[in-house]
């Protein structure tokens, strides 16, 4: 199946919730962290659970790079047992890495994210800022793998419009990358859009600037973009939720597992499309 | 002593040269292949002997992730190698990994790149597409350690110009980058420029547009910029060249050492201030 087959079943399957896996030390619950001596492992055991506990409600995730790269190249080494164990679950997985380089140094990237034996993803995010080659080697590789890229236009951060809604020649810098993501997706479906939902007026201009293109969507639940506001992006679009999913509990709680599986089946429940 | 110290008496002792570390299997010498099974354990003693080679050349060197990050986790064992032993022989190291997140997960890849336990960078390449909230994280963390942080202004990649050279308020999207730059380096040199050689007329107005702020220049040799081209850039300006230093040789030339150190020689000739 390509990457929009896979995608379009497990919206259809599940609803467009993604859960984000961005493990934090602080916030592992306290029966996990005292069974490691690493972060790693406790990581992996956490990530793993979430995965089992939120398989009904999300057919899609997306590990963070950032937090398993903070763990040193063991950390790497549970990213990508987790990319593993969620593909054999049946996930689409998402590798949030936001890369951005050159030519042979984009492809090295785009090799790592798409190699069975090393991140195995469906699909990666990608930064635009440096132009069409650092952009074009990452979807021909994803073609080659029947994956996906997904290239950020607008983020759903305090400070994303400091560039990012700059007027160039007239329109927002995110309109000329949208065109950009139009170009790229040639219809085809595989290259996305990460649109933040945190500005809904924005969210809305883009879905008509880039009809039929995939968004991911963050922002909603814990940075306070709320359901209303992302159903601006349907039908093609996941959302996502990190830490209002995977962290709803105090470290110490001892019924963690029904808080991440409750959180879930609320946010799939307040997502229906 | 400061990040800014440390790159200036690099300087002043070896001249500008900063030699690009991006292993890649196809080039590593073949005696060197024949002896490992993993292409990790290439990378590691092809960079470790092009450390040896290059130290009386060179007083920077610049690992770039996305080679070590294509091997997969072992690849990122032998970057933390690679990055230790460097420091431990007094190179100043960047770490090429052009991150670009926000908030916390900035936190996360900032303590990845200045952590003793994990790249011990003395500076990173960041993007700044995503705004001030994805780049002062890496400041924060960068001051803490000592280190640096080099942003991207305008790249040396033929397709740079795709969105860096919008037009945007009336100026470049590239000038609004090095305002920030300005105005987070406030004075420091902590906070750096990569600025790339193949356009030499943007370098000189961006020299101009950033005084005292340190100028990381790609696209010196291969790439096609030439000494004359990059000197517009001095005194504070340190000028990478990757495949052009550590690949002047067929695999299965006998004498690949005294060709890296040839080249590397020549580059710091033809560079001098």
């Amino acid at each position: 199946m390509t990457f929009t087959e896979r995608l379009s079943d497990a919206v259809r399957k599940h609803g467009p919730l993604c859960v984000g896996l961005d493990p934090r030390l602080d916030n592992i619950p306290s029966a996990i962290r005292s069974r490691h001596r690493s972060s790693a492992a406790a990581y992996e055991e956490f990530c793993l659970a979430v995965l089992e506990i939120v398989r009904p409600y999300a057919g899609v995730v997306k590990p963070q790079a950032a937090f398993f790269e903070q763990a040193g190249p063991d950390g790497m080494t549970v990213l990508r047992t987790i990319q593993q164990q969620a593909r054999a679950m049946g996930y689409v997985t998402i590798l949030d890495a936001k890369r951005g380089d050159i030519a042979s140094t984009a492809t090295a990237y785009a090799e790592a994210a798409f190699s069975p034996e090393v991140w195995h993803a469906d699909a990666i995010t990608v930064n635009p800022y440096l132009g069409a080659d650092a952009v074009e080697p990452f979807i021909t590789r994803a073609r080659a793998a029947n994956g996906g890229v997904i290239v950020l236009v607008r983020t759903s951060n305090p400070g994303g419009g400091l560039f990012q809604n700059l007027v160039c020649d007239g329109r927002p810098l995110y309109r000329h990358v949208a065109d950009a993501v139009n170009r790229w997706n040639d219809g085809r479906g595989d290259v996305g859009a990460v649109v933040g939902a945190t500005h809904p007026d924005e969210l809305k201009e883009l879905r008509a600037a880039m009809p039929g293109v995939w968004f991911l969507v963050p922002g909603y639940g814990a940075q306070g973009g709320t359901a209303a506001d992302v159903r601006a992006a349907y039908p093609h679009a996941i959302v996502n939720s990190s830490r209002g999913i995977t962290f709803p509990f105090q470290p110490d709680a001892i019924d963690w597992r029904e808080q991440i599986g409750q959180a879930a089946q609320r946010a799939q429940n307040d997502l229906r499309m």
